[in-house]
């Protein structure tokens, strides 16, 4: 099997597993129960917080950590529970064309709550138009929320510009929010500039079923869901030691080892890149200022993307695209749409995404796999 | 190390472990990528869906399952999503004052959304007052939410009756969820009965961090989380196929044990019971119509039941309270006051609960620890 749709999903790490069972198998307990057992657990579990916010540079006297089921449950809490929480300062919130639709979906309804949502458009090179970001902020803006690295074309914008801009303006109020659900462990990021954020386990070798908001302690925030009053009453529901533990590790092993990822990650993107420039029929999506190198987008333009998708997994090459064969069912990619206004090419988009476990001899199988099918298919 | 919180959690099956390990390394792809990897997944998925609701003689074509993070999250969605969807159907509302958290807070919710909400009190002997409940049964009553085995004291509710009452009450528009987290696998149940129904993983030897909120296919909910879409729209987020296969195993690997587990677990709730009953200072919560064997509660009637769970703990052993002595809280068990009205039982209950690893010596040595606290504890 080659493996590159790893902005989907990663293979778990193996020390990861090995601590998990031995949780499963000693750390078993509630940590919510009131006797030695849970108590011991819910304190360690008190330390795997301050671990997590001390590696990504937060200060644990100014941050929370609020463990959520993955990275949806995370935009959702922030961003749902934010501004339902606090309607009474404004009504006025403001986001991107190309967030993941667990962010999108959620500013689509709040519209429907009555809030008045500022989709920002994302100009050909992946940055935000200051200028214009300038000129929307008003008295009862009260939440921007904008991911750093894209996960479906890799491009990053330009936050830091966007949070001096925050700064600069007269309104205290705006809480600024980031989807790095794509970014952690991927491409440098300083966490600081942000009033929430979200976090992922197993978009980085960790387990799925994980992942966390990261917010002020002074944010109130409204909760998705009631009962036991976990996690400061903002997400009740058991606590899972091992899949905690688990995280806070591979958070931690993760980032350590990330300058070392990052440039092997890097040698495989430009080797890709240069090579699927040179193939007839697809155009690969790259003029962007900042790129991280874990993700590449390309479009076939003279064959369906479908078609080539199920012909590399014929192969047991996996890569990732908006639309199936199976289904029959054409979906556009709003975020390759947002950047080139091209219908064919955000239909017939696909996504390679990489590990550190890939190599380049799997890059050039696929590539030649690639040329391969595209020679073979005939028309559309 | 002698663990009597089962209620509260139990150790992970190790063929359980054994499947997860195998998952993660082979089947870690995102069930929602349109590739042969995720789409395969998915297709599994699926399947298990559908044996979890054969196992639970439920029929496939009538009733849907949401994966979910837990029953927290399960009660959640089935009890607000049904609610805030179908409030111009009628806003009347009932559930029971014995309630978990996770039910209790959200119709606690409800009524600042405009619900009226009946709350129920369950007699001593554990069952509800069937004329009573007829008697408020209403034109707008759209949602009954109601346990059947209790989590803290494990009498089980008369719930055959009133499911029978609402068939033959003319409201044809009331659904009927049930909280069966702590009833799968531990007490015999008619799936059927209900309209909607919670179950969760980690009550019997499953991974924390999975649940399931199974309805039926033309009850509309209104979503908790917005996203991807997964899960009918109900429930965005990406699934977890490691920890859904190891859910439906453990459904399956437990229902199937059923009798022999529920046979053995009696035994040593036979011989507990008497040995509760022959200490001094102890009084042991057993009037029920129905007990359930995996639950026993008592109250310390002469000394703090904090300052007795600690002792335990010192000595490895441990069960459950509602109060600790690290954080001076003295917080009630309501379960316990709506049974017997008195505060000073309910300060001072404590809950120990079996899994079917426990054993008669192990049950002996606890006895003898006990009886060996409350006797060296001075004063309350």
């Amino acid at each position: 099997m080659i493996y590159l749709d790893n902005a989907g999903s990663t293979i778990v790490d193996e020390e990861v597993l090995k601590l998990f069972i031995e949780d499963n198998t000693n750390n078993f307990a509630n940590p919510s129960s009131l006797n030695g057992f849970g108590m011991k657990e819910n304190y360690d579990i008190v330390n795997y917080k301050r671990d997590i916010l001390n590696i990504l540079k937060l200060n644990p006297s100014t941050y929370d950590v609020i463990f959520t089921s993955g990275a949806t449950e995370s935009n959702n809490l922030a961003i749902l529970g934010y501004a339902r929480k606090n309607k009474n300062k404004g009504k006025h919130l403001i986001t991107s064309k190309i967030e993941h639709p667990s962010v999108l979906n959620v500013f689509k309804e709040l519209e429907k709550e009555g809030f008045d949502v500022t989709y920002l458009d994302i100009k050909e090179d992946g940055t935000i138009d200051l200028d214009y970001f300038k000129s929307i902020l008003r008295a009862e803006t009260i939440l921007v929320s904008l991911m750093y690295v894209n996960n479906e074309c890799g491009c990053v914008l330009n936050l830091e510009e966007i949070k001096d801009i925050i700064n600069k303006s007269n309104n205290k109020k705006i809480v600024f929010h980031s989807d790095l659900a794509q970014t952690l462990g991927k491409e440098k990021v300083n966490c600081s500039l942000f009033d929430m954020l979200t976090i992922s386990s197993y978009k980085i070798h960790g387990i799925k079923g994980i992942g966390a908001l990261i917010k002020k302690r002074n944010i109130e925030l409204e909760p998705l869901v009631y009962g036991g009053g976990q996690e400061f009453n903002l997400r009740s529901g058991t606590l899972s030691y091992p899949l905690i533990h688990s995280f806070a590790f591979i958070v931690k092993k993760y980032t350590k080892d990330f300058e070392k990822n990052y440039a092997y990650v890097q040698s495989l993107y430009y080797f890709t890149f240069d090579e699927l420039n040179k193939i007839n029929g697809i155009k690969v999506h790259d003029k962007f200022k900042r790129h991280c190198p874990f993700i590449i987008n390309f479009s076939t333009t003279s064959k369906e993307s479908s078609i080539v998708v199920e012909a590399l997994s014929n192969k047991e090459i996996y890569v990732s695209t908006k639309s199936s064969c199976s289904s029959k069912l054409k979906v556009i990619s709003h975020v390759i749409y947002e950047l080139t206004k091209n219908e064919n090419e955000a239909t017939n988009s696909i996504r390679i995404s990489f590990s550190k476990y890939n190599t380049i001899d799997e890059i050039s199988v696929f590539i030649n796999s690639l040329k391969e099918i595209l020679n073979n298919i005939k028309g559309r």
